[in-house]
This record gives C-alpha cells, sequence and structure tokens, in this order.
C-alpha cells in the first residue's frame, strides 16, 4: 500500500503536466493576428525572457553558493549532503513553473486579443487556458519534485531491515522529510527574488510609463510611442505571473513538507504502525489531499466556459466551486481510508520527558480521522473567507472604496489618510478567521490540524492560480489592443475579462496571504519539532528580544522594497525622457500630438506621416533592460536580509554563552509572522482599494451628490493614492508572504544544528 | 529603615510638588502683555478649560462604573475593594496632572511672548518653567500617590503579626501591590482618553484651521480672522502637553509598579529578610529611583539658562545630562545599600516545582546589586539613544528627510512613499537597541533587571517632561505674537525655541515609545506572576491566536483614530466655512484681502476699516466646541477596545471549556505590544519627518542642485505628506504608547480572577 501511494502521488504530478502540455501546446496553435499584433506580443515575450535570464543569472549563483554551504555544514547524523540536492531541485522546478508561466502567459496574452476579435467566450477560453498551464505547472512541479525525492530518500535511508512502525523507522523517515526541506528551501528562495525581483521591477516600468508617458508627454499608458509600454507589459507577467506563481509554489510545498514532520511523529502509534501503510499514514496523507486536489482542478477548468454576453465572473467561479465539491468529498474517503479512527499521543517536555498535569496523570492529546478532515475543511473556508472580505475592501463601489472616493473631494492628503486607515481596518476581519481557524484547528487535530489546514487551504492551487494567472494574461491582452490600434469592441471585450481579473486578483491576494500565514504556521510547528523544542516562552528574555526583532523585519523590508521601486523608478523616468529627447522619430510625433491633439481624424496628412514615421522608433529593449537591471540590483539586500537573519539569530545567542538560540529563533518567527501578515494585509488592500477608488472616478463616481469624471480634481487626488499604492500591493505587500515563509524554511533547515 | 524608606517616597513627592507650586506661582507673577495679548491668552486657556471640562465630566462617567465593576468584582482572597479606590486616586491624580499641566501651560504660552519682546533668555525662562511645572506635578503626583498608597495598604494589609521576610509577610505585600495596580489601572485610563481625544482634538483643529484658512480663504494659520485658530492653538495644549503628561505619567507609575511586583518575590530570601528593609529592599527600590529623580530633576532645571543669542538645545542638554549624572550617582549608592551584594532564586514552572535542567539539578538565576545597577544603566542609555535615533530620521537636514525633499520633486506620490519607507526603516535601529536593552537588563538582573530598566529610563521624568512640555508653549507663544501682530523679532525669538521645541519633541516621542515598550513588558512580567504562569508557550495555538490578534489591534486602533480625525476635520470645516459665508465682517475683511492682497500697507483707509471691524468678530468658542464635542465623542470607541480586549480574551476561551484564558491574553499582550511599538514608531516618526521636509522647504530645500521655496510645487507635494502626517505622528502613533500599557495594565488587574 505505501509503496501504491508513494508511485500515486509523482504520478498525479505527471498527470498534472500533461494536462499542462495538452493546453500549452493549444494556447500555442492559437492565432496570434495582424503582424502587428505578433511584432508587439514577440517583445513583450521577448522582454519577459529577458528578464528571466537576467533573473536566473544570478540566482544561479545564489543557488550554487547556498548548495554548497548547505553540502559542506550538512550534519551527517541528521543531515545530508542529499539536503543540498534538494535545494538546488527545488529551486530548479519553481524556476521552471516561473518559467513555464511566463512563456505560456506572453503567448496567450495576443492570442487572446485575437480571440476577443471574434467573441468574449472566446477570448476568456485563451486567457484561462493560459492560466490554467501556470496552475498546472505549478502543482504537477511540486507534487513531482516532493513525491521523487521522498521515493529516493526513502530508499537512500530507510534501511530495508527496518519495521514497519519502529522507532528505527521513524527517525529514518525523519531523516528523509529533514532532508527534504531542502526542496522547500530551494523553492522559497526562488520564490523570494522573483517576487521581490518582479515586484520592483512591475512598478519601476509602470511609474516610469506612467510618469513621464501619460503625465509629461500626454500620451497614454500603453500607446506604441511611449518607450516603457513594452517594459510595462512585460512587468506585468514578472510580477502578476511568474511572482504569484512562486509565492504560491512555495506555500504548497512548505504546507506540504511541514504537515510531513509533524505526521512523523505518529508513526510509532500501534494503529499507524500495524496498518497498511506503515505507520506513513500521517506522513503521506498531505501529498495524497494535494494529489486529489489536482484531479479536482483539472476537472475544475473543464466548467470554465462563458458564452458572449455572459459573465466571465460566473464562469470561474463555477469551475472553482466544482473543483471545491470533488475535492471534498474525495478528500473525506482519503482521511477516512488512511487514518484509524482515534489515536492519543502524549504530550512531553522540552527534555522528552512526559507532561504531567497538576494531579500527576500524563498530558495527552486524543485525534480522530473526522478531526482531521475538519480541520482540512477549516482551511478551505478560511482561505475563501480571507478571500471574500479582501474583496469588500477593496472591490470597486464597496462602502471602504467608496469612503476613500468621497474623502478625494478634499484632496490627495485625505485620500492617503483615509486609504491607509482602509488597509489597517482591514487587518481585523481576516485576522479574526485566522484566529478561529488556528484555534478550530488545534481543537479538532492539534498542531497536525494546523498544519492540514494548510493543505487544504492550498489543495486546490491548480485551479486557484489559474484564475489568478488569468487576470494579467486579459491586462496584456488589452494592452496589446490599444498598441495595436484595434477597434473599441476588442477593447470592450478585453476591459470585460480585465475587469473581472482585478476581483480575482484581489482575492488570489487575500488567499496567498492566508495560505503564507497558515504555511508559516506549520513550518513553525515543524521547526520546533526538528529543533527539538516544545516551548517556546515568551516571558524569556532572548525569546521576547527575538519577537521585537522578528516584528520590525516586515517594517525594514517594506521600506526596502519601496525604496528600491522609487530608485528603479527613477532609472526609468531619466531613460524614457531621453529618448523623447534624443529620438528624432519620436520627438516629431510627440511635437504633432501637442499641437494638433490626440484626435487623428483632425491632422493633415503631412501629420499623419510624421506620426507614422515614429511607430516603432521607441527603443523599448533599453526600457526593458533599465528595468531589469535595476530590480535585479534591488533585490539582492532585502533577499539576504530574510535569508540571513534567521540564521544569525539562531546562532548569536551562543556568542554570549546562552543556548537560547532555538527559542530566540522562534521568537523571530513569531513576530516575522505576526506582523509580516498585518502588513500584507495592510499594504495590499489599501494598495488594492485606491487603485479601484481611482478607478470608480474613471467611470464617473458619484461624492455627495456630485459626479466627479477622469481628470477632475478628486480624480488626481485619487491617482496620486493610486500611485501610492502600486508598490504597496505589487512590491512590498505580496514580498511579505514570501519573507514569513522564507525565513521559517530557512529556520526548519536550520533546526538540526541549534 | 523600611518606615523611614516610606516615609521619604511622599515626602519628596511633595518636595516636587512644591518646587511645581513656586514655579506655578513665579509663571503667573510674570508680565502677560498687551491687552490683546491678555484677550487671546484668556481665549486659549479658556478653551483648554472647557475641553477638559467635558472631557473629565464623560471619563467621570466611565471612572464610576469601572470603580464599581472594581469593588464588585473585588476577589476577597487576594485583592480588596481598596483596588477601586487607587483605580479612582489614579484616575484623579493623572487626570490633576493633565489639568495643572494645562493650567500653566496656557499662563505660560502668553507670557513667552511676551518675554521674548525684552530677550531671548527670558522667553527661554518662562517657557521652561511652564514645562517644569508640568514635569514637577506629573513625577510629584505620581510618587506621591504611590507612597502614600503604598503606606496605607499597607497598613490596612499586612498584620502587625506577620514577621519580616515570612511567607505570610510576602502574601500581604503581595496583596497591597495587586490593589496598588489600580493606581497605575486608573492613570492609564485617563491617559488613553487624554491621548485619543487630546491626539483628534489637536488635528481637527489643524486641519480645519489649515484646510479652510489657509487653502480656501487664503489667511495664515494664526491669522485673528480664522475662527479655527484659537482651536488650533488650544490643541496644541491638549495635545502635546496634557496628552504627552498622561502618557509620560502612566509610563512612570506603571514601570514602578511593574518592577515592585516582581521584587515581591525576593521578600523571603534570606538576605532580603535579614536586611534592615525587612525583605522589602527590591519592593522599594523602584520607588527610591523615582525618588532620587525628582531631586535630580529639581537641580538640573536650575542649569537650564540661555543669552540672547545662546543656544536654547545646549542649555536643555546641560540641564538634562546633569540631572542624569546626579541621578547615576545618587542611584549606585542607593543600589548598593539597598540590595544584598548578591542572592539566588530558584526557578519554578507553571505548577510552582522547582524547574531542573538535564542533569536533574535545579535551575536558579543568580543576581547581584551591581547587576541591578547596570540594568538601569541600561533602561537610561537605551531611552536616550532610542530619542537621538528618532532625532536622525526626522531632524531637519538629515539624510533621511533629504531623501524625502528629493522626492517631493517628482510630486505628492513620491514625497508620501519616500515618507512611508523612512518612518518604517526607523523602527530597525531603535528595535535593536530596545532587544539589547531587553536581553542586556535580563543578563545582568533578570526579569526584575528588565523592570527596573524601565523605571531607569522614566527616572528622569521630570526634566525630560519639562522640556518637551516647553516645546509646545513655544509653538503658542509663536501663534499669539503672531495673532497679536507683534514686531518681527518677538517672531523670530518664538521661532528660535520653537524650532529647538521640534527637535525635543521628536527625541521625547522616541522617549515616550522606549518607556512604554519597557514599561508594557515591566507590567508582562508582572501580569504573568500575579496570574500564576511562568510559560507562555507560543506553540499553544491560543497564544498563537491570541498573538495575532494582539498584533492585529494596534493596526485597527491606528485606524480608529485616523478616521475620527477625518470625520471631526469635516465638521471643523464645516463650521468655517459657515462663518466666512455668515459673518458679515469676515465676509468683507476677506473680500478685502483677496482684492487688495495681503499687505496692509497698500491698503485704502477703507480697506484698512473693514479689517478692523472684523477683529475679533470670528466666533472661535463655537470652533472650541465643534473640536471638543468631536474628539470626545470619537475618544469612547478606541478608548473601550483597548480596556475590553484583554477581559474578552481573558475569559473568552473559558466558553469553549479550554482553561487556557491566561495564556492567551500574554499572547495578546506580546503581540499588541511588538507590533504596537514598530506601529508606533513607524508612524511618529513618519509624521515627524514629513513635517520637517515641508519646514526645509520653507527656508529653501535644494534637491539636485535647484532650490525651491515656499509656493513651489515639490513644496506643495510636501505639504500633503505633512497633512498625511499630522494625524500619524500627533494621534495615532503616540495612542499607541497607551494602548499596550493600558492593555497590560488591565491584564494585570484581572490577573488575580484568571
Amino acid at each position: 500500500m505505501v509503496s501504491t501511494i508513494l508511485t500515486a502521488v509523482p504520478v498525479l504530478g505527471i498527470v498534472a503536466l500533461i494536462f499542462m502540455a495538452i493546453r500549452y501546446s493549444w494556447v500555442g496553435k492559437q492565432d496570434p493576428g495582424t503582424p502587428r499584433m505578433v511584432r508587439i506580443g514577440d517583445n513583450i515575450a521577448e522582454g519577459a525572457m529577458a528578464f528571466l535570464r537576467a533573473e536566473y543569472r544570478v540566482l544561479a549563483i545564489f543557488v550554487v553558493v547556498v548548495a554548497a554551504l548547505l553540502i559542506f555544514t550538512a550534519d551527517a547524523a541528521t543531515s545530508s549532503y542529499m539536503i543540498g540536492v534538494s535545494f538546488i531541485l527545488g529551486a530548479i522546478c519553481s524556476a521552471l513553473a516561473g518559467f513555464i508561466g511566463m512563456r505560456v502567459a506572453t503567448k496567450a496574452n495576443v492570442r487572446t486579443t485575437h480571440a476577443a476579435r471574434t467573441s468574449l467566450g472566446d477570448a476568456l477560453g485563451v486567457a484561462f487556458a493560459g492560466g490554467s498551464v501556470m496552475g498546472l505547472g505549478v502543482v504537477g512541479l511540486g507534487l513531482l519534485g516532493l513525491g521523487a525525492l521522498f521515493l529516493l530518500f526513502q530508499g537512500m535511508f530507510v534501511p530495508e531491515a527496518a519495521a514497519n512502525g519502529t522507532i528505527e523507522a521513524q527517525t529514518a523517515i525523519v531523516r528523509v522529510i529533514t532532508v527534504l526541506t531542502g526542496f522547500s528551501f530551494g523553492a522559497s528562495s526562488i520564490a523570494l527574488f522573483a517576487r521581490v525581483g518582479g515586484g520592483i521591477y512591475t512598478k519601476a516600468a509602470d511609474v516610469g510609463a506612467d510618469l513621464v508617458g501619460k503625465v509629461e508627454a500626454g500620451i497614454p499608458e500603453d500607446h506604441p510611442l511611449n518607450p516603457a509600454t513594452i517594459a510595462d507589459n512585460v512587468g506585468d507577467n514578472v510580477g502578476d505571473v511568474a511572482g504569484m506563481g512562486a509565492d504560491l509554489f512555495e506555500s504548497y510545498v512548505g504546507s506540504i513538507i511541514g504537515t510531513m514532520v509533524i505526521g512523523a511523529a505518529f508513526i510509532t502509534i500501534p494503529q499507524f504502525a500495524a496498518s497498511d501503510i506503515g505507520g506513513l499514514n500521517a506522513v503521506l496523507l498531505p501529498l495524497v489531499v494535494a494529489g486529489i486536489g489536482i484531479l479536482a482542478s483539472i476537472i475544475g477548468t473543464f466548467f470554465v466556459r462563458v458564452k458572449e454576453g455572459g459573465d466571465p465572473q460566473k464562469a470561474l467561479n463555477t469551475g472553482e466551486l466544482i473543483a471545491a465539491a470533488i475535492m471534498l468529498v474525495l478528500t473525506f474517503f482519503a482521511v477516512t481510508t488512511m487514518l484509524p479512527d482515534t489515536w492519543e499521543i502524549v504530550s512531553i517536555d522540552n527534555l522528552g520527558k512526559p507532561l504531567v498535569d497538576p494531579q500527576g496523570d500524563p498530558v495527552s492529546f486524543s485525534y480522530t480521522n473526522m478531526g482531521v478532515f475538519f480541520a482540512i475543511i477549516m482551511g478551505l473556508v478560511a482561505g475563501l473567507g480571507i478571500g471574500y472580505i479582501t474583496e469588500y475592501y477593496t472591490g470597486t463601489g464597496t462602502k471602504p472604496v467608496q469612503g476613500i472616493v468621497d474623502q478625494s473631494a478634499t484632496g490627495a492628503a485625505t485620500n492617503i489618510i483615509a486609504g491607509l486607515a482602509v488597509g489597517m481596518r482591514s487587518t481585523a476581519l481576516p485576522i479574526l478567521v485566522l484566529a478561529a481557524a488556528i484555534i478550530g484547528a488545534y481543537y479538532f487535530a492539534g498542531l497536525y490540524g494546523i498544519a492540514i489546514a494548510a493543505v487544504g487551504m492550498l489543495s486546490n492551487t491548480g485551479i486557484q492560480l489559474a484564475v489568478d494567472a488569468y487576470g494579467p494574461i486579459s491586462d496584456n491582452a488589452g494592452g496589446i489592443a490599444e498598441m495595436a490600434n484595434l477597434p473599441k469592441e476588442v477593447r470592450e471585450r478585453t476591459d470585460k475579462l480585465d475587469a473581472v481579473g482585478n476581483t480575482t486578483a484581489a482575492i488570489g491576494k487575500g488567499f496567498a496571504i492566508g495560505s503564507a500565514a497558515l504555511t508559516a504556521l506549520a513550518l513553525f510547528a515543524a521547526f520546533m519539532q526538528t529543533a527539538g523544542i516544545t516551548t517556546i516562552d515568551i516571558a524569556n528574555p532572548y525569546v521576547m528580544a527575538g519577537l521585537f526583532l522578528g516584528a520590525m523585519l516586515p517594517f525594514l523590508f517594506s521600506a526596502f522594497s519601496m525604496e528600491a521601486v522609487g530608485r528603479a523608478a527613477n532609472d526609468m523616468i531619466k531613460e524614457v525622457r531621453r529618448q523623447f529627447h534624443e529620438i528624432p522619430e519620436l520627438k516629431a510625433a510627440l511635437e504633432v500630438m501637442r499641437r494638433a491633439g490626440h484626435d487623428e481624424t483632425k491632422w493633415t496628412a503631412a501629420d499623419k506621416a510624421t506620426f507614422d514615421a515614429a511607430d516603432g522608433k521607441a527603443d523599448y529593449a533599453k526600457c526593458v533592460e533599465i528595468s531589469t537591471a535595476a530590480s535585479i540590483r534591488e533585490m539582492v539586500m532585502p533577499g539576504l536580509i530574510a535569508v540571513l537573519a534567521p540564521v544569525v539569530v539562531g546562532f548569536a545567542p551562543r556568542l554570549v554563552g546562552s543556548d537560547a538560540g532555538a527559542e530566540m529563533l522562534g521568537g523571530l518567527l513569531a513576530g516575522v509572522t505576526s506582523a509580516g501578515v498585518m502588513m500584507a494585509i495592510f499594504q495590499s488592500n489599501a494598495g488594492g482599494a485606491w487603485d479601484n477608488a481611482k478607478k470608480m472616478f474613471e467611470e464617473g463616481a458619484s461624492v455627495q451628490g456630485t459626479i466627479y469624471h477622469k481628470g477632475s480634481d478628486p480624480h488626481k487626488a485619487a491617482v496620486v493614492g493610486d500611485t501610492v499604492g502600486d508598490p504597496f500591493k505589487d512590491t512590498s505587500g505580496p514580498s511579505l508572504n514570501i519573507l514569513l515563509k522564507l525565513m521559517s524554511v530557512v529556520a526548519l533547515v536550520i533546526a538540526p544544528l541549534l
């Protein structure tokens, strides 16, 4: 039975990859449209690949150095040099997932534009197919990597002679999982740089395109004369596709490994040892749940269809709901089959002795398989709940966003204050949900429950990510329609898809934060188990100091990434200004527009000729290069902070002769997780709310009975808010998800040494 | 010996109050200047008193209700109905300190203006005398209240027969201190409402005066035609004098009580029991250190003098340094006299059993009196360190503030991003200092060391607060000079004092945050001791959930207070607009200024007559009333959250049958303290930095070689930043100090019930 399950897991990963390949080739076969569209699409695709190449070149050095460190410092007794191999594989899988996602997104964008020339349904089909390639790629690579490595390491480390359910077998399996943590570490490292670098890239290009193009030269963001326009579209892919993919890949892998570590504690319990699966029941369950999620996601994708005039949102919801329903039913059977009805485990203290209650009786925790199932449901529900709360705080026309609209009437300052307040206030409900999920999952199934709740939340990542990635593809499709001067109804169709994309993006961001928090807690519990500590006492001053330092890091990290965006945007602004001054054709065309206005029908033939001569003369590649170089340069420092902080805190107390390193590191993780989640929610939601407040003005927003439009003073105030919100929601906010997971993974990796 | 010390403590409090009274009467005897100045001064004083009356009326209800709850729910065994009496007295002392401070500040402001007509030195003399009344009043009332109540309760609860150093005596003393916590609770409650209400008041008036007066009507902030100008000046007193005073009063009292609770654990140790002080050595030490601080502060105030053309900053520094030096020397003698050279205490677990190490030997902690002295020094140094770091991040011309100036060139959005980044980044160094102080103080003297470090930091509150309160008095003095049309050199002298006041305000804010953090930790340790828990395990899901909820509260609280400022400012804006429209004299005078410009020398005689007719016609009282009503209304909700959250979290787990209430509450406190300190530093420093970036433009700021002045586009962008920063630095940021202390005190008060 073990080997059946163990083989099934990577096979399910391969199934996902096969489906991904089918979708990928289908997307490739769609018509990319006119030569002009092809050229624009190629420019974006080349820019995206240029970024990935540059990024991966830097990351390769990082991966080699860290892998070498892992291999040479590996403690032979508990770990092995294979942890370095896991690390490399994790990094490669994460990078590959990002690569595939970018590749298909930059094919799907232009093909979505072309399909939108026919119908809304066709456009949704192409965009969502592109998204599902990303989604299935992430879960496929994740499960294949984890499953295959588990098989490999089991063969290496578990002696043939070790009987099922013995301490010997347990020790060997713990070693297997410890080595496997390297996979999560590798994935996290790539994710961090992808999120931070991608976030800096996309905002530098966006601000450059906006500020000089729109504000100074008076041409729209996606206008072909704007040298930064390709970089801007590349940025959407780099940040929202590759960044989000790497983020969820990390959560997916991290939550599974965290649960496996905790599940290993049950191996020697008689009901487990005697089972078909030889004690590995709780270890393999997260892999099985993830596998079920893959099946459910694949089936769900078939239900995402819309007719002309229909609502794309409904189509996406249908797909997700069906996937969730399938997932729940199958998971119920998996849990009841794989786990015994009830079992007990005696709690032990930091010295390995059984804990006793005031009466002197041993303290124990009772588990049931239904409890585990309920914990999974808690995770699923909490994920959805946080997503919908996020939509409430950031969606067009909701009360909080209308409040920002109202405050825009008195200027930029009141708009900013209102947005900051909405962001801060929006932390309350998600945290209540999260706290309830933590207590509920623990109530039903202890620490194992908290970890498997994270797996439950993430099990449908396949379709969830497909929905997320569909957004930026549609956004790009709209940009291409604009750049290629396509008829109005095309842009209207892509706008309809894009509007839904904004909602899914908001929900997706909330979901990413919630899953990051639960994953970090799963890894936290795994860290404690691996480091051999059962309590982390806040009254211990090292823990207290660690808690403060940890709570400070999200603030420092956010400051770094926001300042990085500022510097990178400055580079871009200079370059765009230079091109406008130095490229004669651009200069002349801008002059025409300044003199004769934007309405081409009113131009003379000479004007038109000047304008056409400028077409394609902008040096897009140079802008892509600038954004790439700046983001690669700026991602290094925050990345190093995240990786090194846990190492320094874990080992520093030894310098003053204290053995509280593991506890202090625990305090650090608690601080970074609690404050990091708040800062992530605050920044993401404030940014999302500002964005939609601005959008409301573009469609005509009412403030105390007066309707204000684009170009009005309140709209200008709202644009300031949106610009402030951009790095919040696309750079510093989402990067924090990774920060807290990566630090937990680093802690888990160094735990055996502490 | 005990009774000598016990009597000396309230006597030192009385000494402070006598000195305060002397200064107070001296200030009152100074010349308030011309009849016009007297009228303006009276308006401000009346407005301030109107606010206090309205505030105290609401608070009286709150105090009566809470006192009744405390009396009726008092657990007769551990506490007593006297806790309600302590609470009432604490509230009265805090309110009295605020009242005295406001009273003298509103006398000193106009007299400082008058003194500035003669010389800088005289003006500093009056302003600082006003500040020292506040400072000495706070420490005097604090020490007198604590000392007198301790004497009273000792007489009530400690049986005559209880021999020194017995368990019986210890239990009785613990009961005495438990009842004493009510004093701290009372002080905290008033402080919260004073800080929140005052913060809302001052910003509503400020924004109203600015937005309608400056921006819409084109008259300066302090112009007599501006109906909100008196409210604005009242606000400075309400927020910066009474608010800051209540804040430090709370820290002062809280840190002393926290240390007393922890010190009670030593009573039965042989070296203590055998001493002259009968075991109370460590309990009385914080009171003695505070008393020494009073002497040092009084002496220090005599050294604050400046000649014409001299630097007021140097004068203030001299006074503070001399006070610190005296304090250190005397404290050294106090510590070495009162405490034994060395002692040991065996650590116990949550069940009261001795903790053992892996070898089975009991775990114990060794203390030395020198260690305690070093812990006090750590507190003093950390307080100063955090203050100076704050100045670096917020001072005019520093690198971070110049960075904000640079980013103002590209508009309001980049100014905002830069300011947010500076605020976030500025959390790093203070937290490193704080973490080092926590670990260092613990290393030297355990949890007692952390608590007494807070006392050390706060011991010189007398002179520290005098320096803090001097700032708003000078600010007011400048406003009065403007409103009274005094010659330019008067305004220049008050500006010089005011500029120094901005620096001292920044340092004072940093100091207030640092002391709040250490005080909260002292109270946290006291809470654990009183609740009978020795570990708060982060791995416990209730603690984890509590940690998340706690970390969320500062965000929610900040959102509440920022939105409250917005609403209150709206009320004010409407009222100012109404007056401009409905009061004919004002309308006519504004018309003159619009038509003939601001330069009075160019007006016709008729213009001048119209203008003079408007003088004093603005209905200042109505604006004061609006600001008062709005701030009182808005302070209730955040106040209730702060008081009720610990109660709900402490008792809610019982509803699901868990006894983890105390631990979950511990998690809540850890979360609120760690995230609260970050948010307080972030918001205060971002606000301070924006403020000074704007000031730099007013004096002509250089951005990449170009000098920009008042009215330039970059200056306008900086004004937006300053407006956003106002509620950050004067409302939500400082309120968090109180939030974390108040929640810790509430936890300590309900601890015996958990």
